[in-house]
């Protein structure tokens, strides 16, 4: 199949930039059309076809005066670029551009750790710096800090952050425990955000908001500059740590698990994000559906519950951990037992307590030890392919109830597995349901793509808005966030204009699209 | 003296837009030359000339419609609009408009608390409100949630909050704490960011980033929208409470003081800013200098250990807190103490052995309950002015006795007692020093002009920059941060053309002018 073009050039005008950009990079640093080379930007897991969203190229500068010649050529020759770090944003989209065509802009090579500062606590990185190349970096040097991965270990921070990923300890919010920015503008002009913008300022990754707008969030989710550069905080390696499991015997005891976790969330007697993780999304990761389930369609309740009581899970399984001195730890710990043997049938796990993979994977990321467990879910069915769907709600039970029958009953009326979990944040919930489709499969494609769309809109409908979606349904999810006449939408159309009136970057990112 | 008029504009075409404001709001809330109505807009302690930053007139709306009414007059008659909530903004310019001729927008009329929510632990609130309005709601109203107020607790939640101020508790950090804004466009759209762009969303108080671009810091000192609503987290009132108060000899001991605090504060033993106050910011809420020192100029040493000696007051004075169940304020405090016992000479204090305003005034603003006692450092000197410098910096030792020399040599060169105070965040210092001066005698002021002119430039020759400043230092402050040939403040300025062509919002806000 041969390679889209991007849009409005001839095959003389790209081939002509192309050379161009070679002369930036490198001639090995432009991938085109021979041989495959291109076959690492598709999103392999993709909820539609792949054709939907391929690259014509891909170019990988090593520094940002190279970022800035590419902008530069970008403008000059009407190219689109699709900005990734690593590429592993697998459930939205990998490594793939929103808009057929474009060209990817791929930032691995610039994969410098460029500062670690153990006193203060921060790294300054580039975005091609992994989660596993980070946390490497730390125990080598014998640097007495953490990292927060997403699940994925093989990652980038920068991308997972300008993202708004969400992580596992305490340090979770990567929003929040990002500091300062680089970033390249569409006219390729540089930046620095923050107090970064001082020539010799002492404290780029100490303090967020310098003076004047504070623009990060502005650039996160969006396609008005290339970061370059990011500050992150790491957490100072605690004195204690205990990872706990507790599971809860029937689905409908959510409700009460959710009130249970509201009080002690928000008073941060659980420091990191707690996880209520549905009885099918804990199997998936080590046990196959067919062992207990041969039937066509979701799993009915007879058969989970078998699996349950093989491999010692609840209806929901919450996980989090204390962090700290021993005697804090205990009496944290006090209070959050206290409040869970309120529901019967509750039973508490510790370290020691199993040996299964799902409490080596929570264990290890809920202390930032990146890995690749989560990809074990695909073995679950034999799927091929996944996407998230990943509403926002408050914590409450009636809200989580209320999410949990509507995603459910959806998922199971077209024949998939409801496979979720609940991440309960300080004063939010991010549920997140993994959707596991063949995607050799046309009819199953077909009914996974009316089920992802009915999905969206149901949730809307409830007052669920999605915080991240896949590259196919971003236009959607943005016409959910409609209010004011899509007065939001108005004011990013503008900011897109006026940064990038030539629509070079990411055209089409979370349904912001250009002018052109 | 005659009010200016906005700029370019003719008496004629004044008047007439003040009877069309006078239509929107109601002719009796539209304020101008007659009578000394407009003397409330008057930065009352500034340490320029009150003539520098006067108004034309105010109008105070009633509602958002309103809000947006007034905004398409002043697209149409040329007006510029300088917004406040409640205009207490003291220190950097109280009421008064950064441009000459401006008319104040003065939201103080909005100051509805929309929504509170005990169990998600947030409220909602128009800008009028002030910290001690909301306060007084939750009290009278039995709702166990603590604010975090600025000193002076008559300023406003959501001015405050713009201007990205910080407070005393463990939710010090208002622009973290602020969740959902609505904001009314340069041309009059209204918009709402996060979560409150989806129509019926259940979570615009909860989850801060929604989807696409984050705008909120965007709008934040800045002059791109006015704030017409804001969500703003509340802390749940703790299980426990306890302030302490720990004092050292000597101005030499500021390096082990800082070196001790950053791993207490990097670790959250300390959960809320660590003050490190001079003795003299400590000495000036309740006593007089003149009773210590009779001379001219900066307050000798000499003076000082007298001084200290009568107050109970070290060289530095650390405020903090802890909050939580007892036995976890045990171990905290015990981390706290072993640590600080390390430095000769140190003293511990708690509720109960010190009954003097430094403690009252502490103890209060630790636990969000507002109050006046700062302005009580205008008796110092009977000064009648004050404008603070504001540098930041990382929390080091060698960067806060750096400062500390550098800035005490500035202000005792000018003649001026060096009145700091540092705010010791997670990672970061703020700086706060009290400039205080006699606004009638013209020789003191012009010396005190160039004194903080000379502060700003020091500082960011050092690597220092303010995160916040005084209207008359705008422009300086701003020319600090010019890193990459201005690059950061090439975007403002298209962000400022594109979303507000006409230059109606605060102009001069932060440094940024319309192009006009």
């Amino acid at each position: 199949m041969a390679q889209p073009l991007p849009e409005g050039i001839s095959k003389a005008q790209f081939d002509e930039a192309l050379i161009k950009l070679g002369e930036v990079v490198g001639p090995e640093w432009v991938f085109a059309d021979s041989g495959g080379s291109l076959d690492s930007y598709k999103d392999a897991f993709s909820p539609v076809s792949e054709a939907e969203h391929r690259p014509s190229a891909a170019v990988a500068p090593n520094s940002v005066e190279e970022v800035q010649a590419i902008v530069r050529l970008a403008n000059e020759y009407d190219l689109e670029l699709s900005p990734i770090s690593t590429g592993k944003n697998y459930a939205y989209g990998g490594p793939a551009p929103r808009k057929n065509g474009a060209i990817v802009l791929d930032l691995k090579r610039m994969n410098r750790i460029l500062e670690v500062n153990e006193e203060s606590a921060y790294a300054l990185l580039e975005p091609g710096v992994t989660y596993i190349q980070l946390y490497e970096y730390l125990k080598e040097n014998n640097i007495k800090l953490w990292i927060d991965c997403a699940a994925p270990g093989w990652g980038g921070v920068v991308g997972n952050t300008m993202d708004r990923g969400a992580g596992y300890t305490p340090y979770g919010d990567h929003v929040v425990m990002q500091c300062g920015m680089e970033v390249v503008m569409a006219d390729g002009d540089v930046i620095r955000t923050g107090m970064g913008a001082m020539e010799n300022s002492s404290s780029w990754q100490l303090f967020k908001y310098g003076y004047g707008p504070y623009l990060d969030g502005m650039f996160t989710q969006s396609n008005l500059g290339i970061c370059t550069k990011m500050g992150v905080w790491l957490m100072p390696e605690p004195p204690g740590y205990r990872p706990f499991m507790i599971t809860v015997p029937n689905e409908d005891d959510l409700y009460q698990l959710i009130e249970t976790l509201r009080p002690l969330k928000i008073n941060m007697v659980i420091p990191n994000a707690a996880f209520a993780v549905h009885m099918v999304y804990e199997a998936g990761v080590q046990a196959q559906k067919h062992k207990y389930f041969t039937g066509k369609g979701p799993m009915p309740p007879s058969a989970m519950k078998k699996m349950g009581a093989d491999l010692g899970l609840g209806a929901w399984n919450v996980w989090g951990a204390l962090y700290g001195p021993p005697p804090i730890m205990d009496v944290q710990w006090q209070a959050i037992e206290g409040a869970f043997r309120q529901i019967p049938g509750v039973k508490f796990y510790f370290e020691g307590d199993r040996s299964d993979t799902a409490w080596t994977y929570r264990s290890n990321l809920m202390q930032g030890i990146p890995n690749m467990t989560e990809f074990s879910l695909m073995n679950w069915d034999g799927s091929d392919g996944h996407a998230s769907f990943s509403p926002i709600s408050p914590v409450t039970g009636r809200d989580a109830v209320k999410q949990f029958e509507l995603v459910r009953e959806i998922t199971n009326r077209y024949g998939f597995d409801y496979v979720g979990e609940f991440v309960i944040g300080w004063r939010e919930i991010h549920h997140i349901v993994w959707m596991l489709y063949h995607r050799a499969k046309p009819e199953e494609m077909g009914r996974l793509q009316t089920c992802f769309k009915e999905l969206i809109d149901a949730a809307a409908a409830a007052g669920y808005g999605e915080y991240r979606t896949h590259l196919a349904f971003m236009d959607q999810v943005k016409s959910t966030y409609n209010a004011f006449d899509n007065g939001l939408w108005k004011v990013n159309d503008r900011l897109k204009a006026e940064l990038d009136p030539n629509g070079i970057l990411a055209p089409g990112k979370s349904g912001i699209w250009p002018q052109k």
